[in-house]
């Protein structure tokens, strides 16, 4: 790692970039059959190599639903993927060095929201001990609660609030963009869709996946079933048998059932902090924002989300902004700062 | 009354068209400031001229949210409004002649739902005593409730559910297309919009109605919150005073507020027909269809509906097709000939 | 004709309006099967009956593609019809008292620009010859050219544009709102459109249209189709037999044919303004607006036609606004007040 | 190179990838300030290494406007791009092992067309000297025509047409997928957008570019202005200064100059091949593509192409889909065995 990596430069990054590859015990054998070895891609700003002993904070950030670390990676003209705003934000002296860690929590239905699932493996576990374990036994990092961060977009923020309150002690601050919460506005109309799509695949819900997986293209429709699918994998599988999952609405008719959404409820963040108090109040940071115009309501979510935590005593940061769920990567040099700003600096 | 109105004669229909004026009691100084004297659209077949003391059964059609009389009759290339195809059924022999009567249910906030509000007026009062006591006392009807149907689409479907559940005795038979039902699918997400938009107008509803009346154009989302001020008006008014309305979510932060929106629940149709055993039994017609598509699931809540009202013990005609909630027209000449062929002859 | 009509009291209008059917030599017996007798709707303003010798300039409403009488006087809440506009300018004082005749120029392709067509009929002819010669034989109208202008929207202000420079002497000026102009930048790129729907035809018109008056909805892609055909039916007929069009674009390719749409040419205003000196010189007013925003960009159309006539010399009112092409009728107020300006009044 | 790169493995790859840094003559110093080091992405297949002395053909694959060969290898769950379908379809063996070679022809005006601009640079001299020279020297390439063919999608489809007729003899084969041609079709209406976009900027195109780059989000209006910017850049530019362009249009009505747009025609593929039979004739295989729904109306242009060729008595291999323009990727398993398939092997 004496050079910069091809991919560093080809984002044109003055940092470095590597790609490891970590084997998961936590997602070992999982249901799904997604692979247990995961890429970990790891930014380390300009002067890691050369200050061969210093030691640096770590902000993890975690993908949103249907995105994986290539896709994170990935770069378009004209646009800033997350290392690159964080490339240019320390090159700019608006943030003090800090690495990032890009976690992958793909599974075959587009996202395991980063808990623990019966049905798809141990993703929660894999983020906090497999995947932490690696960096700090890998890079000069300030490996303790202090010098960790956890951060991501929509579903990526969701994981972000879920980690902090499910796992205390792991990391110091937490930002959601346009996480998901509230799940009172942001799901239940989308039954109506995944009622209708699956009714068509006639409740068979692998024949839909094997279907999905073939095609060319995919409808809106067809990519809110897939995304329904993975949160009830997350939020109320059934067994440990693949597709084998609790759908939040009555078949026939397409209405909810109380039950099974009770059981999303209660890893909606705007329930969850109500008694987080705690493990909400050991961290240095809690940061939200969400767009506006959200299309799934998530600015409403942040509301609640925010609102609730203070009503528990504790401040956080709340932003708004004029734009919708879409392309908001440029919040990362609003959070990235913020969140390296509160760490244990060496 | 001896020769075609003209606007029969522009519409292209055999029948003839009168347009009456009713003045209402029910609608008198109510505290939104709508006119209390109402257009009436009468429908009626050939023949009703010639063949003097016949008497006729008569359809009643309630327009949905955003429409009135004016929009029912109006034409378009291409297209066929409700009288046109009424003409058209009975020319066609499907459907035995019957008189057809437009009820104007519009209201400043754009429609009434068709139900007593203490803020709108008294819409179901006015359409079950006034309207229909000026057509039977000015049309050779049938008039009795053997000789009477309600039907009409979306906010005019719902109408002809609330009535027949609210005022029993009046009609035999009723038909819902894409009828407002099942409200937890079809509402709450609106209200995050609704909660924007008013903001912006710090809550001020007065002010949002002038502001929205005096544009040429509106957002929709300007038409949404409209919609749901609209709702509010008819499910959960605080008062008699104009735009002093229980909002169903928390202004400040958007979230639902059970209790008001317990308040639009008891309105729901999906609701309503658990204890309307003995209204709905009365019935010689329960008829309700949807699109597939609804944009705001009503499919789904169409079969909530019917499955309730099954598992009442009655027969429902239930049905589904391939389409969205706009422009569904072409299921009256299903429904019409239906509901003509339950009722009462001569 | 002593007390409102049924319309104008539905409309809500202070003056009258009356629909006469007028029966057309023009139209008679043309190929197409459309109706020789025609629906015309007179408004007479506030006042009309009571001076019983007073006569009136004459505004004649030339309606859009896809348009007619019926939908001219079509009503939606919270929208003002042509109309409604008139009347409500009139009550204002902002205009002076004049009749407002609306022309039916419907087909059974949707529109007939109202030029001559041999595949059509003679709709320029019927407009200035049958519908001026009724009104002015039944309304006590101000009977010359000074006493007459033309205007309409879209197709209406190709159609208000191509009367004036084709039949001069009759009106004394005219307004085209978003009117059809600069064919390159309209119209081309639809051709691909209507290659590839009536490929899927095999290209036989007849049986396309059946098809398509035959469904209850019709793709965006069939409505350009049948408009294209619309504009070949006027600009482009081969023959006087019925669907015998040239169309502008190679069947099996879809790559335009110069010499076809050169005939297309020659209807464009922005061509044809070029050799109508003498015709637009005789004007009192020549007025063009259009949205900025228009998806047709006959909004450089209005540009290209307003510069071209400067440069014979001319004067002419040339106004832009923030929209798009649909529901402008806001404009009315602006052109409706400056065309009865110019004309003649007793 | 002994084993696989990050990259292959993130990717999924059994062959390996290179991400070389080329030095380009062609583009030093080019007006714009585009870099003249450029990226080189090479895929070499299973195998390659093992066998040290076999030498592969290569196919060169030219990204889109708006892309680069960052975006090019850019990955997304349930996609697949350019190098992962190469790799599957070797791996099938549907297709004998190739060398694929990512070219870089990004400009800050979004692309070069693959055209020698005063403007932009010698974007073609680039590509067939500078990019080729680079792998042949450094890969074990059949360093000759018939070892190497191009293919693109958009306009990269554009660029290998425009490259195997400018350059004869560097490519055996080309391969267009939904690629610019027919311009007629294609550009003219957008040029109305652009008018608007950049009156709005006083048409100084640098301030408006300015404005572009610094925005987060652009509308799609700005990026239609860019798009024709770049287009103007590589077809009609007027001097070797930064942002000194003819623009297609007049300035102040937006009417086309059609002698601005005679220089894009001359750059037309549908014009094009008219006169270039010995280039074309020569080659092993033409093959082109597109969706039948392409918004651009590229299936038109594609068709116009292929029957100009097939008059000039040579054979095109042309293919419809049932698709619009956008991820059009899954027709590479197509094109690239093709290619392969006609190119010398070892």
């Amino acid at each position: 790692m004496q050079s910069r990596s091809d991919i560093a430069r080809l984002l044109g990054l003055d940092g470095n970039v590597s790609i490891d590859f970590v084997s998961s015990a936590a997602l070992a054998a999982n249901p799904l059959g997604d692979p247990a070895e995961r890429p970990v891609v790891v930014y380390t700003p300009p002067g890691y190599d050369a200050q061969a002993s210093r030691r640096y904070p770590a902000l993890y950030v975690l993908h949103g639903y249907t995105g994986d670390v290539a896709a994170l990676i990935s770069a378009r003209p004209w646009e800033t993927n997350v290392l690159q705003w964080t490339d240019r934000v320390i090159r700019e002296l608006r943030m003090p060095p800090a690495l990032i860690v890009l976690v992958d929590g793909f599974t075959r239905l587009g996202g395991s929201q980063y808990v623990d699932s019966i049905h798809n493996g141990q993703y929660a576990t894999y983020t906090v001990r497999d995947v932490i374990g690696h960096v700090d036994a890998t890079y000069r990092t300030i490996a303790a609660e202090g010098g960790r961060a956890v951060l991501g977009k929509s579903s990526g923020g969701f994981g972000a609030m879920h980690l902090v309150m499910e796992h205390p002690g792991v990391f110091a601050a937490f930002a959601s963009h346009s996480g998901d919460s509230y799940f009172p506005y942001a799901h239940p109309p989308a039954f109506a869709t995944v009622q209708r799509v699956l009714e068509a695949h006639e409740f068979d819900i692998r024949k839909f996946v094997e279907v999905f997986e073939r095609k060319h293209k995919r409808s809106p429709a067809e990519y809110t079933t897939m995304e329904m699918l993975a949160y009830a994998a997350a939020y109320s599988p059934r067994t440990a048998t693949a597709f084998d999952l609790e759908l939040p609405f009555d078949t026939s008719s397409g209405e909810l059932i109380e039950e099974v959404f009770a059981r999303w409820l209660a890893f909606d963040p705007a329930e969850r902090v109500k008694d987080r108090h705690a493990e909400l109040a050991r961290l240095r940071l809690r940061y939200l924002d969400c767009g506006r115009r959200d299309e799934y309501n998530l600015d409403i979510g942040a509301r609640v989300v925010a609102r609730r935590i203070r009503e528990l005593g504790l401040d956080v940061r709340h932003e708004e902004f004029d734009d919708d769920h879409r392309n908001v990567g440029y919040r990362y040099p609003v959070s990235l700062p913020a969140l390296a700003e509160v760490l244990d600096k060496e």
